[in-house]
């Protein structure tokens, strides 16, 4: 089997990174859709334009997007019509409701009709309806080390809510994306730290839906980490039990046999360098029983199981093929 | 006025940071006492071996020890009957009972009648205190930090303590102190992040001790950030009220008029070049009026205000000396 | 005496470094000329238009310029009318003829009148004149150290020029100036060393000019350092002789009382974090005795000897103070 | 075809790399040779002792040494008996004679009677003598890229020897090694740069060899770049023409059929990031027509083309296999 998938956006970091993942995939070939040219990018790919006439004749079997929200909101629905599979790695549909795009994209949604077929690819908890789908919103990167942290503990009855949970998650530049700004220059960026979007970030209420916290009971802050790529998000929270036992059960239970999660020894913590370039999702954890105090640590790349290879993840479940093609 | 006072492990980050801000203190004359030569240091400083009879013989004004705990244990016994000042920057007389010192530092106190002796040198609350002391127990990094950031809102009853208080820590290389090791080796820490000490930290102690918390309510991690020096605490909390001119007011009503005590604008926050090589910490704040959620991000540099900075202070306010001489 | 000193270009990295500087000096108060606001930079000191009523009107005793070339050559024939001394950290001034600007720069020279008038700001070779000039022209980053290490060689005829002379260059990213671009964006410059301006780079006249060398003799390659600041420069020539110790005595005597120059004994070299942060120019070479080939390499602080540092050395010859004042 | 492959000295940066790629081969199986157990480092592959009966009960197809030049020494002897394949990635079996090895590495060759017999694996100049070896000793990571931009040129007599060669060499710090050590220490390498073994590296005996260059002709200083990988090599040297066409032609006719070496187009350059994580040696150059004065730039990953991926490209070779297999 081979299929020709398209990439728009693939002067970004998260388009690069599909670009190359693509490349190295047994069953699939990257075709470039031409959002526009950039500086310092040249490729021996083919090139087809985004947009509807040149993308029909392509006969592509899927397209992914790793381009703006506006841009996709723009895209998507001509997208839809060619018949073509789509994966969007913005965040235009990954939130259930045109209110919430509203208030936390501060912009209208312009096709509200759309985010009912928008799948969360989240192939963890919802691997089937991906599987079936001809459109996958791709989850955010943040949104994505902590629903695989929290959702088992909660769904588990795990945690007591009313203590609130707090995410405490630090991110590589990369996340930031490739248009040069002062605040991701290299002299701003050495040797400094610095939290930004507390309490305010667009990826909070991706993580309220998923998990079923209100939001109030989840604080989140994201914070600049003067590396290129990576996230590791430190998660605290007080559990209904002290069991460490308990805790370490919650977690194999969901994930032992999970292709690109992987669990640590109770009290021992992953880093970034352990999932950099990987599609994996790393976790764990540690408790203090005499409080049922929970410190969980989830680290990925942000731009593999956090973007491009999560959305190559949910390609390969959309395609028919083995999840983990192309990812190992 | 001229004074001579002695350093004792300047081959370490703090030590060498200590002689650097001495060696221009308009005051102050560094001398070295040599606990041992270490590769790749000279200096034309002055040496005197760090035993009784050549520091007695020396009649330094005082004597700061940035050595290890045991090392601090060993000498400052024998020091203070030289008659000198003595500032340590150990945590060997941090903590204010042998039990504690032996649960976080693992190891029996030698000098237990000296422990009451200790002045805690944080001078932003007791600088009376420190100014007639023989001895001050310069603070840890980290807690220097949280109880800054802390403390004026405990004090004011502003926290919901039953929430519980999170401080999710990271700090600078330099922290780990200069000796060799596979984790602060270049290629194991560049490009990454990690987490230690998660919830046992031994300076979490000199946390509970001055600001009250009880440890099931404070719940701290350490992480090592890929730059050399720096420290930035992101401390989440749940205050008695959502009110944010309130939380100004209190912090501004603590440190408006203190030298090392910067404070932000509601809503903006520090970052680590703000305070890199100075012997600021500078605090800001983000609050959720709706949910009373409170996020307090408190920077400093770990070697000046987290070490070295901070025992010049404190001998400054030991020998009469304006507090800032040397520091600004 | 208290002089007051307009600083023109304050947001980028050299006169920040500049205000920096100033603001510690003992006889000196910076006065921001504003020749635009720029994002994320505030101040409580004393702006002046940057316009030649309001600079005659404020009395400034000196006006240092950290512009771009072309704003140099706009603002420099006004400002010397108003009387004031002026240091102009561009590249405007620096070279002696027209045909050189217009070829290295890609710009007609508007000013060629004030080109005679120009004294190069190099104080190691020329103090005397820039004692009594009202017009100082500082030399660029590169050109100060490879003009520190080559001259004294060259003047004592120990370099054989027939075999060319070598520059490898190598800068910190600040070097490259504040202003965003992807060149200089965190995530392409972390993790990356590059060359650029091979042989062609617009500070090769300056090193001709004062070396004496042609343009065949000396091949200059610049690259780009993933730090922040600093410039370290390996230089490769053929000397006349292979007595190290006659290589050694020729440094001495140029530079055995100089205040901002260091040698090295022979066959330890520098290396940039021994200049950071200071006005030092570090040097050391190796020679290889049975083939007379030597390597000499220098260290400075791109921001500081190489700008801002060594504009406030020549400030403080012009204005009759001791050469050193605020930059120890 | 499958094959298993022992690798001794895993736990260093190299013996990862070789891990790392021959855990994604095709056609091999690492199998572990425990020279000793390091901190942090577990693994569930097969574990066999490096001792002469545990390997040939093990049947190994080939092993390769990543281990420190004078464990190759006492390996390689008995490790041949068994007559498995064997690919050294020391510096003890490269330097033909057991005087130049006395010199350089300063230690008695022990062996001189397997000089003859090893084969220097460098690939692109010979081949047909690697694919019939027993014995491979793998080039350093310097001499790698300084072989492949210089020789081309050599061979075609288009380099004026009498000018001298200056090859200034930078390398990220996984090239010192994985062992702790204050010069490879984190604070002392970010925000620095140096210089180091200045004209008396051990790989220039490497690159004479090959090159046909004699010592005062070639000039060679290593530095240390603040990256964990990468290599960039600026080499200077005086052609015979100034003809620009004619350089590219004979690096065209070298390398233009070559899997693993890239060639830019004049006056464009690789740098590291090209390279990073890559089995590519990527040359670029700058020529000045009017002097013949012409620079190569050669950029390689120091681990992969400069050791762990050549290594394999060799071992493929000796197996029989593509020689790009597991490579890109």
């Amino acid at each position: 089997m081979h299929f020709k998938v398209g990439v728009a956006g693939h002067t970004g970091y998260s388009g690069a990174e599909l670009v190359k993942i693509l490349g190295r995939h047994p069953s699939c070939e990257p075709v470039l859709l031409d959002h526009r040219e950039t500086e310092g990018i040249t490729s021996r790919l083919r090139r087809v334009a985004l947009e509807p006439g040149a993308v029909a004749a392509a006969q592509l079997d899927a397209v992914l997007l790793a381009t703006a929200p506006e841009v996709s909101l723009d895209t998507v629905p001509w997208l839809l019509k060619t018949g073509t599979r789509v994966v969007d790695l913005s965040g235009a549909f990954r939130l259930r409701t045109v209110e919430n795009y509203q208030r936390w994209y501060g912009a209208t949604h312009t096709s509200p009709e759309l985010l009912a077929l928008a799948i969360y690819g989240l192939p963890e908890f919802n691997r089937t309806q991906i599987a079936g789908a001809q459109f996958v919103s791709n989850p955010g990167c943040y949104p994505t080390a902590a629903n695989l942290a929290l959702r088992p503990l909660l769904q588990a009855n795990l945690v007591d809510k009313s203590h609130g949970v707090v995410c405490d998650a630090k991110s590589g530049v990369s996340g930031a994306g490739r248009k040069p700004s002062l605040k991701t220059s290299f002299c701003e960026v050495t040797g400094n730290f610095s939290a930004y979007s507390v309490l305010n970030h667009r990826h909070v209420p991706e993580v309220l839906q998923l998990s079923g916290l209100q939001e109030e009971e989840f604080s989140f802050t994201a914070h600049l980490l003067p590396i290129a790529r990576g996230i590791l998000e430190t998660i605290y929270l007080r559990a209904t039990t002290g069991n460490v036992n308990r805790i370490a059960e919650v977690f194999a239970a969901q994930y032992s046999s999970e292709p690109f999660v992987r669990l640590y020894q109770p009290g021992t913590l992953p880093d970034i360098h352990a999932v950099a370039h990987t599609n994996f999702c790393d976790i764990g954890f540690v408790a203090d029983p005499a409080n049922s105090r929970v410190v969980v640590v989830a680290a990925i790349d942000n731009l593999v199981k956090g973007a491009a290879g999560q959305a190559v993840q949910n390609l390969n479940l959309m395609l028919g093929l083995p999840e983990t093609e192309g990812l190992l």
